[in-house]
């Protein structure tokens, strides 16, 4: 099997090194790791099992490859690839391009003990911040703005530059948490306020991701038991962590996953929310913060040991409040085990 | 002239208002701005002179306009397009696909009278940001690593969370600096060590891009006149000044780009450090970091009154140091004015 990669993150699997200007190429036996002269000293002494090649053009140099290897047919992700980065390659070569969308994703939906044990250690390094950001808010977050609040969560969570972060942090008080996608305002924690904080960091280029929502009162803590004031918002809290600990309990490898998706959703629905569940329950988490399994309605992938993705139901009305409760889980021995 | 595009800047451009899921279609004397539900409430109220499309399938979206709208050729970027996402929308319709690479930024080169004076605020914040980075660091800054350095250079340049950087900063320390794209490591920052810093914010969604290197003794500041201990160094820098000031004095509208970067190259190499120099003298700088016009040995581009770059010489030592001075420049008048 022949094929090229040009994401950083499926050059990464290959060989455990990737850059921001880099080609890789796996032909039969041989592989390929090519970029610019910046990146020579750490390439070549990164690279595993590929040689490096250094060139200022680095589809010219995946042509003479490609030509010399005089491979018949060479497997490419349409979705990785630019127009004009596939055009520079297969436009030199008699060589029949195979596009297969998400062929790097698909290699990597099942994870080995090593990413396993990988992703767990982020896991636990992420609820460790969860746990510093609680102390943080409640210290030092009443009357701060999202703007301040996120500044000071990729701080924590980081711990000061030490981590990179997964994604920028979602960090959003009352109404502004009814948007799954919540971008900071100028809005300020109060006594009280319903927060939501959606947040993760990176562990040898692996992500982790956790929500919580609590209400923020002296001393708040992220634990999914929480206790609000408003009837309505109780209600829809109570339901999402219904949700939430139905699916991590009863997801079965062999299961499809718009099965495991159903395992949140048809409670949310049967509490009368369902218009306002607006998302999947989860996605697959591994070098990308987003890749398969994807744990939709509409996904006939089947789940496995060794997949790890999310549980993150989310109750959310419009002009009021949100609520998201979202953990890792790792299918092992048939069943779901929380990261 | 029919175009559409998927870059998050070429569309922001058009209609003042983008986000990371959308698609901008210029059919005649109409525009449609198509994303998902989630930014239904944000786009509607920014979007200006287009007409916003809510649909999941924003490929399909734009498929069904080019169809009504009858067009014969739509022009499109190949390097903002993956190979995907136009296959989904141009094997749906018989229209002309014209590949102009650079399309938005070419239209992007001359900036208006509002794009520079945002340019020159962003630039100034950021003058301004360097000047309290100093600070900090000879505050506190000794003994601490790259990693701790270029987070706290994060919180002092963003104004602790209230502007977006235009990139990573970029704090390297003695050998460190001799790489261009240097990453932080664990060198700690010692009272006399060659320190740089490249490092930029955006203010109004425009870039600003500014480097220093200096000698960081204490109470040092990020001016360009500097004193090294090691005379080797101090030559390098001299140089390294006299080519950014040469070039500043000299660049005209009417000359083309390579003769701008000549006239920092033409000084480095007469004083012997021309296999030093392993860069070009600048890049244009507006929404996106690197843009139009490139300052190249090879750019025959025509410099322009309007158009923002960089003028960026260095000198990159390997094992021993790296130096660079970078600022912003705008042609005004047929000269260069430092931003």
């Amino acid at each position: 099997m022949n094929y090229m990669l040009k994401d950083e993150n499926a050059i990464y699997y290959e060989c455990g090194y990737s850059c921001d200007n880099a080609l890789y190429l796996s032909l039969g036996n041989e592989a390929f790791f090519i970029t610019d002269s910046r990146y020579t000293i750490d390439a070549t002494q990164n690279v595993k099992n590929a040689t490096v090649v250094i060139d200022r053009d680095l589809y010219g140099a995946a042509v003479s490859l490609l030509k010399k290897a005089r491979v018949k047919k060479v497997i490419f992700d349409p979705k990785e690839w630019s127009v004009d980065g596939f055009e520079r390659v297969s436009s030199q070569c008699k060589v029949k391009f195979d596009p297969q969308p998400d062929f790097s994703h698909k290699k990597r939906i099942i994870k080995s003990d090593e990413e396993l044990k990988i992703l767990a250690k982020a896991a636990k390094l992420g609820a460790k911040a969860f746990k510093a950001l609680a102390k943080e808010f409640s210290a030092n977050g009443f009357g701060e703005n999202e703007y301040t609040l996120t500044y000071r969560a990729k701080g924590v969570l980081s711990d000061f530059g030490k981590y990179e972060l997964s994604f920028d942090p979602i960090v959003a008080v009352n109404a502004n948490a009814a948007k799954p996608h919540a971008m900071p305002t100028s809005k300020k924690l109060a006594k009280n306020d319903l927060l939501l904080v959606d947040a993760g960091l990176k562990y040898k280029r692996y992500c982790s991701d956790r929500t919580r929502t609590v209400q923020a009162d002296k001393d708040f803590v992220f634990e999914t038991k929480q206790r609000f004031k408003r009837k309505k918002i109780q209600k829809a809290y109570d339901t999402v962590l219904k949700a939430h600990d139905n699916a991590i309990a009863k997801a079965r490898s062999g299961m499809k996953a718009k099965k495991v998706d159903a395992l949140t959703r048809d409670i949310v629905t049967k509490a009368g929310f369902g218009e306002y569940y607006v998302h999947s329950t989860g996605h697959g988490v591994g070098l990308d913060i987003h890749e398969m399994p994807y744990i939709s309605t509409k996904s006939d992938t089947v789940i496995e040991d060794g997949m790890v993705y999310t549980i993150e139901p989310g109750i959310y009305i419009p002009g009021e409040f949100g609520i998201r409760i979202e953990d890792m889980v790792a299918m092992v021995d048939g069943k779901a085990v929380v990261l």
